[in-house]
């Protein structure tokens, strides 16, 4: 683990709090969408929190944003390194850029050509690795050790979860107190800052985590008390293809969440279709993880007022368009 | 003319306020979008005020409401009828629902199954007429005359007009003055609310309406300074194929609009796949007329403020596949 022989700290609502005032004006508030015609669907009051809208097109923003803000003056005179070739690597590049902060992402060799233009696009440093041959959290760490960079994981860590926590917390204070709260799930950042911020701001909302159906780490973690790991899951929902929870967000999800449900890859490509075509948003496969939990009546809504996270928009144009051909 | 024999009522920015009163917590207040790498591309700053997300999927939806909540106590009694196989349609439609009043829609038989769903499940009352052999209007007015129903056309009339250009009044509330606004041009009901937002809250803000580069009956008729009809264009913005603008649009884009300029089919679609990756949207081909206009340097943003309004979503998941593929 990169945050191996660090302190374990678990973080509380308290440090959702004080991510939402660091990150206030860096970060998009996101607006709140509403559909008559999804609540006529389901039978239920949807409100859709749409991180698809936040900055480099995903909550990840949100946690890299605190904890670069959160960085010791010694930390941020040497910079940041993380290892990511998705969202958190762009994320933590703006970041970076933002505050005048070095980002260095190791990224895998035969990374998406546009996924490096746009993690450099954002003023990040792109050091390559060979992923058959290579070990990117020991190439990562080496760097950080000879460098004297700050790792920043991606979810595994208190000023990430807590900085996640802000777009539940943004949402509860838009909206009010709702039932319940659907929220995505790889890593589990997301699912834990969400679950903090509805435990302070909602009491007795259920909180429930959504997971593709082929990656159902989280659900078995859930269900047998213990972090249970998995090969690499194949799904469309790449931002949630995470072997395994993280040691501090498994705690509070254990405690604070209320169940784990799992959909298929066909679902998420109608939830995908009904994004488009009803609410007019681009979501990626991981980003309408929630919203499909909802339309397939896993999360029941009738009658209910319903917190939906759309977690990101990170789709190219043409996979989208294929998905919905 | 729908509105033949109506006394021609010419609306002002006082309209606008008056509409804005009127509408206010029906119609959304649709959200401002920016993007960084949008602004990097065209060196400017750019807002785009999202009128996909508006209800119905499309700004038509202000002029509707707009226009049903100033009927008398006798009119709303008896209920409003328009013509239109578009947004228009779905727009009347929701507004007469959610005010209570009969709203009657005359389509053609052959029009798209969706759409007709659509505009009953908005609450309208479909009625439909042959296209080759009958005139929609003539069935529209005897509906009129018969019923007691008030003709709402989509563009040529004062409250209309009004409705549309409350988003504009949104848009400079929210982000100050701009130097350029751009709107997008069928019958000019939206350009012409716009201009007079703009006329009243920005002054110097230079007010351009792009069409489809196949329908330029705006851009000749404000050349030529008369109302120019054209035959019905051929272009994939098909809330834009209007033959004319309207008598009360015409006056005021005259007097207030400082060019108009033509896009290309394929620049439409480069806008819609920039939306969609960048700014995680999904607008109508109609709808990305302004973006593409900026996008193409038509409405040159270097180092300027500009205004973009994207004034619909409302495309079939599938066709907007194809046009992404």
């Amino acid at each position: 683990m990169a945050t191996e022989g660090a302190p374990l700290r678990i973080p509380t609502y308290a440090d959702v709090e004080a991510a939402a005032d660091r990150i206030r004006g860096i970060a998009h508030r996101t607006p709140v969408l509403t559909s008559r015609l999804a609540d006529e669907r389901v039978g239920g009051s949807l409100f859709f929190k749409c991180e698809n809208l936040q900055r480099v097109g995903a909550f990840k923003f949100r946690g890299a944003c605190n904890a670069v803000a959160a960085l010791s003056p010694e930390q941020r005179k040497a910079g940041v390194v993380a290892f990511s070739s998705g969202n958190h690597a762009q994320a933590m590049a703006l970041a970076g850029t933002l505050e005048g902060v070095r980002a260095v992402i190791v990224m895998p060799q035969d990374a998406p050509a546009m996924k490096v233009a746009a993690t450099r696009a954002y003023g990040g440093e792109v050091v390559f690795y060979d992923r058959y041959t290579e070990d990117r959290e020991a190439i990562g760490r080496r760097l950080a050790t000879e460098q004297g960079l700050t790792v920043i994981p991606p979810y595994d860590h208190e000023d990430v979860i807590a900085g996640q926590g802000t777009a539940a917390k943004e949402l509860f204070e838009e909206v009010g107190p709702l039932d319940d709260l659907v929220v995505c799930l790889g890593g589990g950042g997301l699912l834990a800052g969400s679950a903090l911020a509805a435990d302070a701001l909602s009491p007795g909302c259920r909180v429930v985590g959504v997971e593709p159906e082929a990656g159902n780490d989280g659900q078995r973690s859930f269900r047998e008390g213990r972090i249970v790991s998995i090969p690499v899951p194949v799904s469309i929902a790449d931002g949630a293809l995470t072997p395994h929870l993280g040691q501090r967000t498994f705690p509070i999800i254990r405690r604070l969440v209320h169940d784990i449900v799992t959909v298929s890859d066909a679902a998420l490509v109608e939830a995908m279709r009904y994004l488009a075509e009803r609410l007019k948003i681009v979501a990626e496969p991981t980003g309408c993880l929630s919203s499909a939990a909802v339309f397939e009546d896993l999360v029941p809504a009738r009658g209910r007022r319903v917190g939906i996270i759309v977690s990101g928009g990170n789709v190219d144009s043409r996979v989208m368009a294929k998905l919905l051909a």
